[in-house]
């Protein structure tokens, strides 16, 4: 057995021993809500946002972006599962800046290992690559008050979203842990 | 401003309150790994896997598929931030095993309302609707070890996935809290 699933299945243990009542919670979330998030592992959503298990869905993917699969996420969310207000929350100091298609899909011809961050930007080992990333849009970002504007914006736009769910933009600081606001929540916390 | 919205930030405000010194932490995961899972609202993959802030790649979509955005999310998660060992999580009682593409599909045309489950399945409140979910592959699930199984193969035979990166696949169990190893994990056990 590997080291990280030695840890993981002791941690699960312990988990599971003091489970509780939580074997008792429904599948609808509780408090009727869903957030869309990045991957990244700065991001605990169920602390930074106050979710105890029950409460809400969590959808991730890298950059917390409105992807096909987070909207059939979010669609399943609304329609079979009940929630009724979204959060798409983008943070700050994300490695999708980092990079664009062309530079995936060279890293990605160059080797499968994993390339190197420095001053001259990605560097990758070298090896035997592999040209399928050409295939993959990354969905990188360039600015992330604009991602998360654009991706509020696909998700409001989208002929199985419904026009009664309030859908939140915001930016989580991994520096403080701090949301701020980005687009319509701001106009709603001004008008509040 | 929403109930929901002001409940989130006063709980996002009584974080960073406390964050501490977790704002000097890495983007790489310090501890290498990523785990895809569900967005289920029971699930929180922190607490139930032991996971400290910076510590993993967590990916989640309805069911913990490996839809092709999770693909792109765990290729950025090794190819970009080194992680070395990946985990695909399924779970009991699961919403995504209660419907078909067919289901989705009759449901989302009938309206674009909360649907209900009871005796006799799905049942739509009716309205007007929408024939765009035709268009998407839902995902859904027959029998999660099978679903399980199937994402792990569709992971390790993935043309960006190098052979190195170890795949575990586990069923939560969220009437107790336990993680049960699928296929090659269980093998693993055995092995050690």
């Amino acid at each position: 057995m590997s080291k990280i699933l030695d840890e993981v299945l002791a941690a699960n243990a312990d988990y599971a021993d003091r489970f509780g009542k939580k074997g008792a919670l429904a599948m609808p979330p509780a408090r009727g809500f869903a957030i869309l998030t990045c991957m990244d592992a700065r991001l605990d959503p169920a602390k930074f946002g106050g979710l105890a298990e029950g409460d809400a869905h969590v959808i991730r993917n890298a950059g917390g972006r409105a992807s096909d699969d987070a909207i059939r996420s979010l669609v399943i969310s609304y329609k079979l599962l009940g929630t009724r207000e979204w959060f798409v929350i983008h943070h700050t100091d994300c490695g999708m800046e980092t990079f664009t298609d062309e530079i995936m899909r060279r890293l990605l011809a160059s080797s499968l290992k994993t390339a190197k961050f420095g001053p001259d930007g990605w560097q990758d080992p070298g090896g035997e690559g592999s040209t399928e990333g050409e295939f993959v849009d990354w969905l990188t970002i360039r600015s992330q008050p604009e991602s998360v504007a654009a991706d509020v914006r696909r998700i409001r736009a989208h002929p199985l979203v419904p026009h009664t769910i309030p859908v939140h933009g915001f930016l989580y600081d991994v520096r403080s842990g701090r949301l701020s606001a980005v687009g319509e929540a701001r106009a709603l916390e001004k008008a509040s």
